[in-house]
């Protein structure tokens, strides 16, 4: 089997370390970010964040309901207090369905009843309009109870073809 | 209320974006990294990750269970096989029970019978063992039929103090 090998990038990463070490957990931006797990995005790059500012929640699509679980832990215990939730063009969500997918695991795994019975009900969360999915994130997240009202909650794209975000609510 | 202000970082960031719009959805090393959300870890760089190179998942912990639907999306639809598992030292997931988050959420809302009922029976995650949560991770992910079994699955641990890497299992 395959492997990566972390060592050498790492030694080199552990070299110049530095004072980063003494970097407290609270992020000091009281940001959170959640965006995609997409291999092209870097936003600590994109939004120029430095180490310690921000919590950066990463998943397919960058869904707000999936980072739940981590904004309450960031935010009740780690005392953030804004989102910014950023989409991107040329997004995985964008180019297939549900149902499509359950299909496809299900058949790659014929005769396997786990397989079929685990895909069966799972909510995948592909959409088909960008800007949309940001609004509705958005919209999850000021609804949603167990998310602190006292921040500010903001929606973006971000544009693989030029590096730019765009802020849409 | 208050918001961060993305537009100076992201200008330049675009300013020299140069041929990173050349780059495809799927992640050429094949990788999904899952890691925690934590402002002080920086992946793609204690990793010498490239863009275009891996999908990473970041939650609170880097719980592996949270990251499933994003690890079939990217394995079924975008080719990826290997998973590499990362929390760190000094994590906060180590710092709480369940228990104790869902008290202070419910007790903070007093009243709003809303958060009391959506906090009820939420899985947070927390760990006591940092060595174990990332060996019990490697292990759900093997275990689960909807994982490849073609891909290695490695679980490490990331030092907040040093920058080092460390392999667990």
């Amino acid at each position: 089997m395959s492997k990566v090998d972390f060592t050498s990038a790492n030694g080199q990463y552990a070299a110049t370390f530095g004072d980063r070490a003494n970097l407290g957990i609270p992020p000091s931006k009281k940001l959170i970010v959640v965006t995609c797990m997409d291999a092209r995005l870097n936003p600590s790059d994109f939004l120029g964040l430095k180490d310690g500012e921000a919590h950066v929640i990463r998943n397919a699509g960058g869904l707000a309901k999936d980072a739940l679980r981590s904004i309450i832990i960031s935010q009740r215990l780690l005392g953030t207090k804004d989102i910014a939730v950023i989409h991107h063009t040329n997004c995985g969500m964008l180019t297939f369905t549900d149902s499509t997918l359950r299909s496809k695991v299900t058949e790659a795994h014929s005769g396997d009843a786990r397989v079929s019975e685990a895909v069966k009900s799972f909510e995948f969360g592909a959409f088909s309009e960008l800007d949309k999915s940001v609004k509705d994130d958005v919209s999850y997240l000021k609804e949603n109870p167990l998310v602190l009202k006292e921040g500010n909650i903001s929606g973006w794209v971000y544009e693989v073809e030029t590096g730019k975000i765009r802020e849409v609510v």
